[in-house]
C-alpha cells in the first residue's frame, strides 16, 4: 500500500487557467480516487494537437481552468473501491477512449466508442460529476478523461490499461493517442488490403502511423501528401512509396487529378489526417470509383462541414471516420505494446522533441514548427 | 432466323425531340445490330423518375432528340457478330448497368459498375460512337444504353440478360431498375443484418423495394418515412413496422430527433430514396453512433451537394451509395427472376398503373400523382 493512499496529494501540474494563454506551472491538490476511480502518477505525456486546439479556445467542449494532456503513461498510485483490473504499481497507459465492456457500444462488437464516461468526460468532470483537482482553492476541470499534464491525475477505471512493465513509458505513452489512432485507422477501421493503393493526407504523427499501418497490411503503393516538402523523408522512412506536395502541381491540376492519374482511376483507401474539410473532400474524391474508401481521422474546427456531390457515393465511394483507430484500449493496447517490444511496431521513431513539465509551453511551441512529429514531456520522476 | 435479320426495321417509338416537351409517337427506323450488339423487340417498359428527370432537361447528360426508357423487357430479334450469350428468341431484361465481365470493375469483385460501355452510354451513343435510330431522316440519341420506349431497340451485348421464358415480361421488366435497385441496396450494398433497425426515406417503388429487402434480411424494425400519408398503407403492405410523416412531428422536433428517440440512439441502416440532399443528410444523422450506415440511392439534381459535420463520421457513422442495388445484371438477375417465380420476391405488387406506347405521356402524368408506384407500358405486341 502506498503511503499516499487515501490522502490528498500535493504536486505540480501545468494549469490552463484560460483559453489562449500559456500554461502555468502550479502546485495543485489531487484528491484520492473515489469508487471506480484510479489515481495515477503520470511519468510521461506526449503533446497532441488536440491539446493545442482546446487551449486555443476553439474547442466548444473546452472548459477552463483545466489540466490538459491526454497521451500519457504512468504508474498506478492507488485505486478506489471496486476497482479490480488494475492495482497500485501497475504500469498504465491512459485512455481518452474508455472501455467499460458493459455498455451497448462495448457489447456491440462494432465500435470502440464506449459511452460509459462520455457525457461527463465531455464536461471535464469525473463520472460522478465532480472534480479531483484544486489549485489555490479553485477546482480545475479534467480533460478528455485523462489530464496528463499533472504529476498525479485521477481517472475512471475504464480510462486506463495496464501494460507490460518492461515497456519504456517515455515511448509507450504515444500509444495513448497519435500512433494508435493512425495505425488502427489503417489496419482496423479501413482494414487495408494486401496489394492495395493508399493515400495519406497530412504527414504528422497520425499520418506516419497510417503509413506504418498500411505497410503492416502490405499495401502495394502508399502515397504521402503534405504541403511541407520536409515530410518527404519522414514518409519514406516509414514506408511510403511516393510523395506529392499539392502546392507544387502543374498549373491547373488538382490533387485529385494528380492522384487519379498516378493510380489509374483513384485510390483503394485514402486517409485524412489534417482536419481540413477541403482536404477531406479531396481525399474522398481521389478514391477509386466502385470501391474506394476514405477515412476521416483529423478533427475539424467546430461548425465546419464536409461536402461532396452524392454521385461520388452512388458510384461506389464510401466515406467513414475513425476515432482512436477503432482500437479498444483495454482489450487491444497490451497487444500493440507487445508488438512494439518485439520490434514489429514503430514507436520511438515518432519522437523528435522532448521537454518536461516545467517547459511544457516550449513543447507546445515546438509543435508549431514543421519538423516536430511528436514531443514527449517528462511529467514526473519515480 | 427472323425475317427481319440484317434489315432496317421500321416501327413505332416515343421520341423526345427536345427537353420539357411531351413525347411524340413517331415512325422510326432501327438499323440492324452491329458487332457485339443485339436488337430487341421491347414488349414492356416501366416508367421511372430518371426518364422524367432527363425529359425535364435537368440531366446534364441528356441529349436530344432521343428515345428514352430504361426499365424494359422483350425478346431478342437478332444479334450482331460475335454475340454468343443471347440468341434470337431469348426473353431478356435490358440493363442500364452493363456487365462485360472483362473490365477492371467487373473483375474487381467489389462493384457492379461495369465501365465497358459507360462513356458512350453517357453520350447517348452505341459503343462504336454511332446511333441506330433514325426518324424523318434525323438520327436519334440512345438513352442509358436501353431506349425502351421503342418497339425495337439496339443495345450492347453487355446491356441485357436472358431470363426464364416462363416469367411474365410485363412484370419482370421492373427488375431492370426500381425493384432491383431498392432490394439490392438493402440486401447487397448495405447487407442489412437480422434483427437490425432500418429507416427508409421516400416510399416510392425503390423505397418499397428497400423495405422488401429489409424484410428478406429479417430486420427487426423497419421505419418508413414519407411526407404523403397515403404511403403508410403501402409501406405496411410491404412489411414496414412503423410510418413517420416528417411534416407532422411535434413542434421543434426534427425527423432526426424523432428517429433517434424511436430507436434508442439511431438506426443501424438508413436509405435515402428521395434524391433530396437535405433528406440524405437527415438519413445519415439518424444513424446510430458507432456503426450506423446510410446508403444513398436517390439521384440528386445536377450540382447539388450533400454536407454534414465530419464528427458524424468520426463517431462511427458511414456514408455510402448504391447504384442498381449493387446487383450485377447478367450474373444476378436470372436468380432474382427465379425467386419471383417461386413467390419469394414481390414484383406484381408495385404496379399501380398501366398504359401503352401511344399513351406514354399519360403514363408520365400518372407518375406525378401520389398514388402511382409504378406504371408499366405495353410497348409492342408479339
Amino acid at each position: 500500500m502506498s503511503s499516499t493512499q487515501g490522502k490528498v496529494i500535493t504536486c505540480k501540474a501545468a494549469v490552463a487557467w484560460e483559453a489562449a494563454k500559456p500554461l502555468s506551472i502550479e502546485e495543485i491538490q489531487v484528491a484520492p480516487p473515489r469508487k471506480g476511480e484510479v489515481r495515477v502518477q503520470v511519468l510521461y505525456s506526449g503533446l497532441c494537437h488536440t491539446d493545442v486546439y482546446t487551449l486555443s479556445g476553439s474547442d466548444p467542449e473546452g472548459a477552463f481552468p483545466a489540466i490538459l494532456g491526454h497521451e500519457g503513461a504512468g504508474i498506478v498510485e492507488s485505486v478506489g473501491e471496486g476497482v479490480d483490473h488494475v492495482k497500485a504499481g501497475d504500469h498504465v497507459i491512459l485512455l481518452y477512449t474508455a472501455e467499460c465492456r458493459e455498455c451497448k457500444f462495448c457489447k456491440s462488437g462494432k465500435t470502440n466508442l464506449c459511452q460509459a464516461v462520455r457525457a461527463t468526460q465531455g464536461q471535464g468532470l469525473m463520472p460522478d460529476k465532480t472534480k479531483r483537482f484544486t489549485c489555490k482553492g479553485q477546482e480545475l476541470f479534467h480533460f478528455m478523461g485523462c489530464s496528463t499534464f499533472s504529476e498525479y491525475t485521477v481517472v475512471s477505471q475504464f480510462s486506463l490499461v495496464a501494460i507490460n512493465k518492461e515497456a519504456p513509458l517515455d515511448k509507450a505513452c504515444l500509444l495513448g493517442c497519435g500512433v494508435t489512432t493512425g495505425y488502427g485507422a489503417a489496419t482496423k477501421t479501413a482494414n487495408v488490403e494486401e496489394g492495395s493503393t493508399v493515400a495519406v493526407f497530412g504527414i504528422g504523427c497520425v499520418g506516419l502511423a497510417v503509413i506504418a499501418g498500411a505497410v503492416a497490411a502490405k499495401a502495394g503503393r502508399i502515397i504521402a501528401i503534405d504541403t511541407n516538402d520536409g515530410k518527404q523523408s519522414w514518409a519514406t522512412k516509414f514506408g511510403a512509396t511516393d510523395f506529392v506536395n499539392p502546392t507544387k502541381l502543374a498549373q491547373g491540376k488538382t490533387i485529385v487529378d494528380q492522384l487519379v492519374e498516378m493510380t489509374d482511376g483513384g485510390l483503394d483507401y485514402t486517409f485524412d489526417c489534417t482536419g481540413n474539410v477541403h482536404v477531406m473532400r479531396s481525399a474522398l474524391e481521389a478514391c477509386h470509383k466502385g470501391w474506394g474508401v476514405s477515412t476521416i481521422i483529423g478533427v475539424a474546427a467546430a461548425g465546419q462541414e464536409i461536402a461532396t456531390r452524392p454521385f461520388q457515393l452512388v458510384t461506389g465511394r464510401r466515406w467513414q471516420g475513425s476515432a482512436f483507430g477503432g482500437i479498444k484500449g483495454r482489450t487491444e493496447l497490451p497487444g500493440l505494446v507487445e508488438k512494439y517490444m518485439k520490434g514489429e511496431f514503430k514507436v520511438d521513431e515518432y519522437i523528435t522533441h522532448t521537454t518536461d513539465l516545467d517547459k511544457l509551453n516550449d513543447g507546445l511551441q515546438y509543435m508549431k514548427s514543421g519538423d516536430c512529429v511528436r514531443c514527449v514531456a517528462t511529467i514526473s520522476h519515480l
